[in-house]
């Protein structure tokens, strides 16, 4: 914390409008980038993928590079995001797992007990030099263009971890929640301990912002949330926060999360991203019920309207872009990732159409 | 309409704790049953099945009986839920689709177009003659417990004929509801009907209550939801209301429906289910400030939190009866259904436990 690296490779960006509506200023348009821009929908994506696993990419530098940047130059979007995997980190440290395609992450030996936590393998920097130094070849790609670091959140991480992969009803995760709290408690902390590593990682290298994904936060309810999740989340955000003095905008989004927004804004995002499901200005007025005043949303066109025509992407993306008035700032970006079979030039549409919108 | 059978089979259980709750009224305890009880998580259960492919199960009589009345016997619950399938009325009018184990449902000719729609067969009555058979079997074994009758909602049958079978994002559907209403609204139009005759076919043969499961309706925007889907679901659940004068209370429910809760309840829903998600008290003051009062609520602990120890479900059990005072009527249930892995004795200990709970 002493080393004052962590702030000098970062460029300054003060006029870019992701960062200034993140800071709650009034940017010269509506920033608008994609959760999972870099990926599946790109056939240039797929064709530098081709034979290269997906683990081994995200640690491969000039791949990472060349993958985060595919969209940025296609789309002109306002941010580059990380390309990475929510298990990365684990598997970096040493954790036994793969991605298995059309399954996901397999993980060899599931945690079920306190000594499976115990044994877990912490993150260090020099696991994920491959990712430093992806980031410092972005920085020289990237011109005036946001990068924005990439993490899973504890919650995901242990339920992949516990269920031993991809799960639909989370029964063991919630069974060891529910109980075995200590063992729970252990587990989360030691993930959130290797989660903040991962994102101190990529601040050093120069990262402009950070998006911590709780895939899975949306299957729990809010006391089981608050109790058993908040606590490691909220670590990990203000962690970042008094990391970087506060200068690298924190965005927090997990799918299905309506009833959980007031909690995740709390723990320390200042940016909240929201899912389709829930219109930006019932979600505003959702998070200032809790006492904060003009939060900074993210979001959130349904990805599945990219499959209808324009004229429909384009009344929905109005409908989202005058919701979004309520807040205090609006980044614009799907209410989920971009699904692979998406047409690459509805997002390019997209793009252009959010940039010239006048509200 | 003017056939007054409709109502003749129908035993009177007017101190039934499930329909005194349905009414508004205070049961001598709060009622509970299980949205999936009957299924794969009772052994007696995976015996008769065997080697019986679902849906020809879902048409025979006797099994259909001997399946409706396992958990009420094993369990005590306060209701049975007609064994069925959500794509049953669809394969018993003709529609070729089959149900593939681990797949779920497949439809062999995808509905994807307005001559894909007029081509759609209708259900009549004659087509689940084994339905009707099954409940008057059931209305002879079940003693004063109130049978449930049960049928899937619209947009989750639409998805399914869209898609050709599950889809976790449902492009197509969505794609298609947007990008070609009128052929949508055609399509919506015929599914309320068939939806309708069949349940007009379960109120004929006697069922005392009647639940419409929208398994997907949760994917679905607010604004979609009632562009969309609502005036359809309206079309049944009031259409069950004339037919019935209003005697047989009609359940509505769906899954990750936290923002849909006011306008499915406006749909004409007597009883509205809430998952885990959203606190009932939540859902109440949610449905309140739609204009309703004292709503009555159906739901919602965790299914998965049946996977920790009794202490842990006693502790989320007592929370949520808490929660439910707040509603015009409370009837315990899961969230959604039983997860097939369940320990059906922890099932019965916690019918026990809300029918011997003081509030």
């Amino acid at each position: 914390m002493t080393d004052p690296t962590h702030v000098s490779n970062r460029r300054r960006l003060d006029d870019a409008p992701l960062l200034v509506a993140a800071n709650g200023g009034t940017p010269e348009h509506t920033p608008v980038w994609f959760m999972r821009q870099a990926g599946r929908s790109l056939p240039e994506y797929r064709r530098v993928r081709e034979g290269v696993p997906m683990l081994r990419a995200c640690l491969t530098p000039d791949l990472v590079c060349e993958i985060t940047m595919q969209p940025v130059r296609r789309h002109g979007v306002d941010a580059a995001i990380l390309f990475s995997d929510i298990v990365l980190p684990l598997y970096a440290a040493g954790v036994g797992l793969d991605i298995v395609s059309g399954t996901g992450p397999v993980v060899n030996q599931p945690v079920r007990g306190a000594a499976d936590v115990a044994a877990l393998p912490q993150l260090e920097p020099e696991h994920v030099e491959g990712v430093s130094e992806a980031i410092r070849l972005l920085l020289g790609e990237l011109g005036r263009t946001p990068l924005i670091g990439f993490a899973g959140a504890p919650f995901t991480l242990a339920s992949y971890l516990v269920e031993g992969g991809p799960s639909r009803n989370h029964e063991r995760t919630k069974a060891l929640m529910h109980s075995d709290p200590e063992t729970w408690h252990a587990l989360l902390g030691k993930l959130a301990e290797t989660t903040l590593n991962f994102l101190r990682v990529q601040v050093d290298a120069g990262v402009d912002a950070v998006q911590l994904f709780d895939s899975w936060a949306g299957a729990l309810s809010p006391r089981d949330y608050v109790t058993y999740v908040q606590p490691h989340t909220s670590r990990i955000l203000r962690g970042i926060a008094e990391y970087t003095g506060g200068e690298v905008p924190r965005i927090h989004f997990g799918v299905g999360t309506g009833e959980l927004l007031g909690a995740m804004h709390e723990s320390g995002a200042d940016v909240l991203g929201v899912d389709w499901r829930v219109p930006l200005d019932t979600a505003v007025s959702r998070i200032e019920r809790r006492g904060a005043s003009r939060p900074v949303v993210q979001g959130n066109l349904d990805p599945a309207v990219l499959f209808a025509d324009w004229q429909a992407v384009r009344g929905e993306t109005e409908r989202i872009l005058a919701e979004g008035e309520s807040a205090g700032g609006h980044v614009f970006n799907l209410g989920h990732g971009v699904l692979p079979d998406t047409d690459p030039e509805m997002l390019t549409r997209l793009v252009d159409f959010v940039h010239s919108h006048r509200g």
